[in-house]
């Protein structure tokens, strides 16, 4: 029997379900393989030796320092569990420099620094799988780069942060406002204590830019994403949209425009009828499409440490499968081979084109509507729908909720500009994208 | 650049499609095999050479006898989208005994004889490929036993035949019923002039066979798998099922038993809670549950020449990328190699344990209610849900819909056996399956 030796940096949670997955189902793993091929856990980095653990570590080596993981020559793939950008990036790039595989959960790395250990690791002639860096437990890496492989495709959109998704989600229930269901995820262990990279879009962003890179095939360019994040959401918005027809979701959305990619994560106005729509709690989901596939959707749970573990040790099974090939045979890592890649522009948000969600508190007198509708009109932003309310909180204000035409953010940007001057209205306009996704609108 | 030529057998909808893909964004095709490979329609059997042809075909080889193009020493990969299980057969073990991969659509062809085929592709050292076989544009083969092989498959789910999907949910419209429903679908195009393989569940039971193999590593059993189609679920039944929380949807589904593997295809009430539930008209999704990864779905369009030759055009940059691998690192065909398989056995319908839907027109007299629900208590069947109305058709009736609670299918056989001798019951009493699909219930 074969042995192909796994060194884990991290035993925490996707280590240890890592670990778990490997004690509980090798025979089926080993099936898998040919009943020629297994894997075993050789060398393991952890915080605290003496810290208590899930498995049996008894006949696995553990160590400090991951260094020592990474230059280990018993050790045949590396398996990047420890997250972060400084550290994680040069036991990477020492593993590449010994020769391993790597398989790594950190979007953050991949997305802020891919290009590099991508032509590293092609150099050397060694694998990165990263699977486990989108959506957990979707295999969406594999169904976008090598399921969708035969389609140009249009745009690819996703709900692929889940404590962004479950917020949004509970913050339907009456009474409920972002600050009372973020406390909520934080006791749930569902966001952080600093809840910034989730509920602000930056997690959103490093998968976006990669899903970016393997639907387009153009090389990851994190720095270029548009990221606007929840927490100005509110709870009446939310109802709102409803009421229209829609679900505001945290979308990551990469599209082709005239000009060049777009790459964005921002609050959106989803229409019901879209399966999306639909996406609810922590899970995620990310549609794409194709021009000969049409519209697809993979949904699953994407955190967690049996999701997550189990697209890393897919990951495993992969490299083993492909490892003896000439890397030209092997799938690139981002679909495309590296010189392959096409340097196309990424648009500025200014010049996307969409429809708008805009909500305003006004005075609740006449001539204040005539006002608005005019600043628009003046603007050629024309308005699909209006409803108008009375204010909760203010009685001499009322609530205008209007949906705008298909316009350029750079306009709507001066209408806003000039409206937000208007001494009528109380406080910033709301402003929220609205995608149909595929939907006749 | 390397030319890896296709010969096509059958230039109709799909193949049609295919040609398309390559005619329209070979560019793309190329960069993503490296800017080294190209691919080229070398021989295409056809049953008309003087049709006219959407694609351009004065430097393609045309043929009437498709054995031509599985016997043509210039012929690499063949694309077999004919259908049917005896010629397809016939040209495909001549494709292998002459040393060429195959690429096929034919889920019948794969379902009844892939076990035999395989085996011989395997002693050959060919590749079949067979991602748009099941579900069309969905890359679900590769979802299923690639993205969650480090899963020990619980079970799997799915709306894979279109046609049946769209007549049930065109049913829920007011005044729609079955045969006016598939009376629409044969207009469009979406059902055969004899529509008995999609309605009556054997296109669903073919796909099943081959879903059920993959996800559990056993051999194709088409002949095992209970089949019930939807022609006698009534637009009532839809009603009812949606005001109880649910909706119909004609589900294959494979499970593990405590016995066995349970495969079937028929009608099923799904809770409107779960995703699969809102896969509405043409749609095809298929949920999976893995030990480790919880619920996965993929959805998209099951049908079609733009989505079945995507997945075509995909399969064949996959064999591009396996060819020239050693047997044994390749993906088996199944996920498990063939002597790997395991020999379970599959279990019988009565052996199957679930809830169930009874609709039963009842005469609407006193006692009927207490004989009824006492021959149910005789045999330990509980009612969890009951709704009573008057029977629209007939005065003298009451329409009796009951939920059951958890129950073997041969147990329930024997009560609906009791049932139908009562007197007080006009004509058959409705059972369609619950199944929650992991939702709590």
């Amino acid at each position: 029997m074969k042995i192909v030796r796994l060194g884990l940096l991290g035993l925490g949670t996707v280590g240890g379900g890592a670990a778990k997955i490997i004690e509980d189902t090798l025979s089926e793993i080993e099936r898998r393989l040919g009943g020629k091929t297994t894997i075993r856990i050789e060398h393991v980095a952890v915080r605290d030796l003496n810290c208590q653990r899930a498995i049996d570590t008894s006949n696995i080596k553990l160590t400090t320092n991951p260094m020592d993981v990474v230059t280990d020559p018993n050790v045949d793939i590396v398996v990047e569990l420890m997250g972060g950008t400084t550290l994680a990036k040069d036991c990477l790039e020492a593993a590449i420099a010994n020769g391993k595989h790597i398989v790594t959960a950190n979007k953050a790395l991949i997305a802020e620094q891919g290009n590099a250990l991508f032509a590293k690791a092609a150099e050397k002639n060694v694998i990165i799988a990263y699977e486990a860096a989108v959506a957990g437990g979707i295999p969406i890496i594999k169904a976008l780069r090598e399921g969708l492989s035969a389609n140009k495709i249009e745009w690819a959109a996703g709900i692929i942060n889940g404590t962004g998704n479950y917020i949004l989600t509970e913050m339907k229930k009456p009474g409920a406002d972002f600050a009372k269901v973020l406390k909520v995820a934080q006791e749930l262990g569902y966001a952080e204590a600093d809840p910034t990279f989730d509920v602000e879009g930056i997690d959103a962003a490093h998968k976006l830019t990669i899903i970016a890179s393997i639907v387009f095939g153009i090389p990851l360019q994190f720095d270029k994403v548009f990221t606007e994040g929840i927490s100005k959401v509110t709870a009446e918005d939310i109802q709102f949209a409803e009421q229209l027809g829609y679900q505001i979701k945290h979308l990551g959305m990469a599209s082709r425009t005239k000009t060049g990619f777009s790459l964005r994560v921002h609050p959106t106005l989803v229409p019901n009828s879209v399966l999306l729509a639909n996406v609810n709690g922590v899970m995620n989901a990310v549609m794409a499409q194709g021009d000969s596939v049409g519209t697809t959707m993979y949904y699953g749970p994407g955190a967690g440490a049996g999701p997550t573990a189990s697209a890393v040790i897919a990951d495993v099974i992969d490299i083993i499968r492909a490892e003896d090939q000439p890397q030209q045979d092997r799938v690139p890592a981002l679909g495309f081979a590296l010189d392959q890649l096409e340097d196309a522009p990424v648009v500025s948000i200014d010049d996307i084109e969409c429809k708008y969600y805009l909500r305003c508190f006004a005075k609740n007198k006449a001539g204040v509507l005539a006002k608005i509708t005019q600043i628009m009109a003046d603007k050629s932003v024309s308005v699909e729908k209006l409803h108008q309310e009375p204010c909760v909180n203010n009685p001499n204000d009322a609530t205008l909720v209007m949906l705008t035409n298909q316009v350029n953010e750079a306009v709507l940007n001066s209408v806003l500009a000039e409206l937000n001057l208007l001494e009528e209205i109380d406080g910033e306009i709301q402003r929220i994208r609205i995608e149909s996704l595929g939907e006749a609108s």
